[in-house]
């Protein structure tokens, strides 16, 4: 069951649904979003059924959801949900381009990818400090040095940083520093992980797992939003597939069918789908004209000496051509750029 | 190797570079597209070194291919090539619709089919008279019944027909009656149905097996290629995949793919990709921004009676819904609507 | 719905029964097998509830199958069925080993792999003398000469042979050598194919589809079995998969998910499935722990030599290796060795 | 590059090869395994060439392996290892069964499972009291409390307990009691974990990631190797299929290529692979006949009422079929059964 509060509710309110749902022993879970509150209520069929909300200060509407993912699911939502990272919007009316390099390496290569990042139209920065590798022996990211680059790249440039989490115990210091954490593909079931971002109250993106379902994927969401958080973006990177010459492979079904089965925004990443250049600006095209809600693509100075996943950044003509499209497709579809706004 | 014929190089040209390749043991394939002919030749390294065709009458280029796909591979064209079914062209300048019922009926549900899809925008019809189904028990099509219900509405509507071929056998019947023959996804590697159809002077169009590699795709279309037709479309419908809610996983990446490996057109069905009507029209968006060249749909007047794959065929607000997208995403990225025009 | 007749039902009380489902406006399709006959009838369900065989001479049971399998189906059969090539017993109470060239090349090479089948345990010889392959410009097979070279070591050894057949034009030529005929994977829904050997009354194989599901795989079956046809062995030899260091991935679930699904016989072909040598034996050793009715492999006296799929065919110590598991394995699970018997 | 250490290598013989790596600008890391120690050595290619490590006290063997797994590598054994479980070994030699509930319900659930465990034949317990479940309304186990009722269980029935630890927090409860601890599928990936368990000195299993390849897998293992533990078992457990009838895809050819590419030993987890009790044995079967050192399954006492994944265990009859299987199998195939040993 899911109680949705008015914008205008109070914390009292929320306090007294609360407590009105333990009353009749059941487990009341509240989750803050930008624009309003979600209380999740999670107990036996019995306990459901004693509930009664609907009269309480505050409670906007009580709903049932069958879904095993209540608190993400669309059920309860005439609306999708518009997050806001730094003050970008990201959500159904707003198209945000997300570019930076893979990998933190140098203030100076930072510094220019943002650059680059923000000359083709993005209005959020990624990068990544803490690097998940599948070699041990590779290089794994410059950690809190890496933080430090992206908040003055962020300062220089204005624009909001989006990187990613791999770990509990780094889990402070990547949100002191960045706007939005990101869970990557390996740790979308990293539990622990999950409940962790979900309790520091900064926006967080799930990419999917490499074969999951999208099921799991919401409940991984689901995870975030039982520990209070639904600013949650959601993030399709390709899953895995036998095709040899790509790879991933970028389902991007999955962009209109997360928007039936969940209120939250979903983004495309063409560059880890394809892993090749050629391939990005084609899948983004693909990703935009079937609604995403945003892009976040690999660009580099110089793909050639980068540390992570060079062949996949986009540089010069191909950043161009991306510049192009982000400046007009999603225009056609009835989309606004998503340039900071007052919150 | 591919031996490349100027346009206007002569059957007498085309007959002496056979003969040449004869004489040093090699074995010749010629495959006769709309704009000129390819001889692709076979044989062992020592018999390929030996053979020196870039001197003789007509011949405009001479290739050593390393994919195993030699007739429809893209290194031997600098463009890639339009098709044209019944007058209608299918290519890089060009965006062309196939819109009809998955399987013809009766005549008036296949003429009302017709009539709604040449409103959105189709120029050609697709119908199945030939069914390929997983039980023996379900309806099997109308056969050569059906084949002349497609005749009488070309000759009511005007659109040339496109539709499957199952078997050898049927293959002269459906040759009289359709201006494109189909070969389904189920017979991707039936290898005599290929060679067959290669062999009639019509065009082909092959969807992608269920689980076919990009390769083995190509190979089945250089089965085609190898019995002298070149006129084939590729059609990507959807990949078997792990994920429950979809029928099938649509996989836009082949598109830019198909146009770096192979010369020939490339369409796309999200039809039988999401086997259900609300994923069509975003999927087709998706396939037009990746870059194909055309998008085949099913439409049905009454999609809850239809005898095959009801959920999927598109009818009132969603057949509006996609002939808005047609009339104006192929434009945005350069291509010109895809009517009849004289040969 | 299926009739099941007694053993010593009478053609004219199959006749019967036929008539009588006919009269109830039902379809009646006659399967008959090694010990029994199957009526398979199909219908609405007001057809199906009218009919009652139950009295009639010559009827052993009647049945509802929920399944759209209805002939192959497990749910009319107390016991799992055995079935006869040219006297060898395929069944649950035997082990049966096929073995044999991929494919046929020379009198020599032939009569070499199946001595050496034979001292490994064979009791049927396979060797393919129509050969499906990915491209057009690769070794066919020798076609009607191949068949005449195994019938000819058939007559020196005594081992019955299995062997594929890929196009409907060559299934009477097939049919005259062979004593099983197999339908290749990449056939598995050639479904003119399936009907055609459905037809002549001799034992059909068929292999699962690289990527076909448990259902699939049985409703290609029950295409043979509805033209009349009951004597049907599955054969899994592995599916698409992600993994790039094996050819394909056996799944040795298959063994007792069919066993649970249908009264077929069931067997594994782990020499395609691995496409390693090396891994041959150890999935050979899965394969009958898991419970398959027997195992078809390649050997060749050469393979570095062999024109097709070498790199897997057994031969020397590897050949030894599996000879001592199929005499030992097998007894261990309660299986007799399936030699020929008086049919 | 790897340096093997001889059996009587001291620690300032391993100190030495650590100095003369680092002099060399090469990073060593050192893995102590039961029976030798290697060290792996790390660096560009011409630290690798300066490095000459052949003529030090203690050193049995120097070789450049190309695999990026290095400690784990099959390359440098010549025998695969054993490893010890409280005592119980796990290898080439013998055959584990590792039995005991999914999840840690209640104290007399745990006895009783392993109860029924031994007397099938186990002699390590399995038990969850830190379980991954997707959804966060789900029993997510007893947690420390699970813990020391496993403790309990072993001082009753003498079995070595291997349980699963999630998150790095809880490693240090898990060591305490555990005598081998279990990373998840889930987190396969979770380099963190992974080197933290790699860290504290006891036998580690890894389970398959979901759609993991054979290399990655590898290199999860390379990840605690590299953090010098080298007493790692690998399980496989089924993975992601497009079968909607099974809950994962057991990859039976898992077992002998892991044997091929690595030295540690592999074990199958046949009960979370099929999802159903009936596929189980059969299961368990195929993996022992291709050849793993040990097979985990669930049992319990009384499934039905199982908090976690009850349709898969074993009990009653089908516990008492595995009893047999592991009786008899392994010893067919070599094998001596594993039960405790002093060390």
């Amino acid at each position: 069951m899911v109680i949705v509060m008015t914008p205008s509710a109070t914390e009292s309110d929320i306090d007294a649904v609360v407590a009105h749902v333990n009353t009749h022993e059941g487990q009341a879970f509240v989750s803050r979003g930008v624009t309003r509150t979600i209380i999740g209520v999670v107990g036996s069929e019995a306990v459901l059924e004693s509930i009664d909300a609907s009269g309480l200060p505050g409670v906007a509407d009580t709903k049932r959801i069958t879904a095993p993912y209540k608190l993400v699911s669309a059920d309860n939502h005439t609306k999708r949900t518009t997050i806001r990272v730094g003050g970008v919007p990201i959500g159904p009316d707003t198209f945000t381009l997300i570019a930076g390099p893979c990998a933190v390496e140098t203030p100076e290569q930072t510094l220019e990818s943002a650059q680059l990042a923000k000359r083709a139209g993005a209005t959020l920065l990624r990068g990544g400090a803490y690097k998940p590798r599948s070699s041990p022996y590779a290089f794994q990211g410059l950690a809190l040095d890496g933080l430090r680059i992206l908040a003055e790249v962020r300062e220089v440039t204005g624009l909001p940083v989006v990187t990613e989490v791999l770990d509990v115990k780094d889990i402070d210091d990547v949100a002191e520093y960045a706007d939005m954490l990101q869970i990557g593909t390996r740790n979308m079931q990293n539990f622990g992980l999950l409940q962790a971002v979900g309790s520091i109250g900064k926006p967080v993106m799930i990419k999917r797992g490499l074969s999951a379902t999208y099921e799991e994927w919401l409940m991984a969401a689901e995870y975030v939003a039982q520990r209070g958080n639904l600013d949650i973006v959601l993030c399709e990177r390709g899953i895995r597939s036998y095709e040899p010459s790509i790879r991933n492979m970028f389902d991007v079904s999955a962009v209109p069918m997360m928007q039936r089965m969940s209120h939250l925004p979903i983004i495309v990443d063409p560059s880890h789908a394809a892993g090749r250049r050629d391939l990005v600006v084609p899948l983004a095209r693909a990703g935009i004209a079937a609604g995403a809600d945003g892009v976040m693509v690999d660009v580099h100075p110089h793909p050639e000496v980068a540390l992570v996943d060079g062949a996949q950044a986009l540089t010069g003509e191909s950043l161009d051509e991306l510049a192009k499209v982000v400046a007009t497709l999603p225009a056609l579809l009835g989309r606004t750029s998503a340039a900071h706004r007052a919150g």
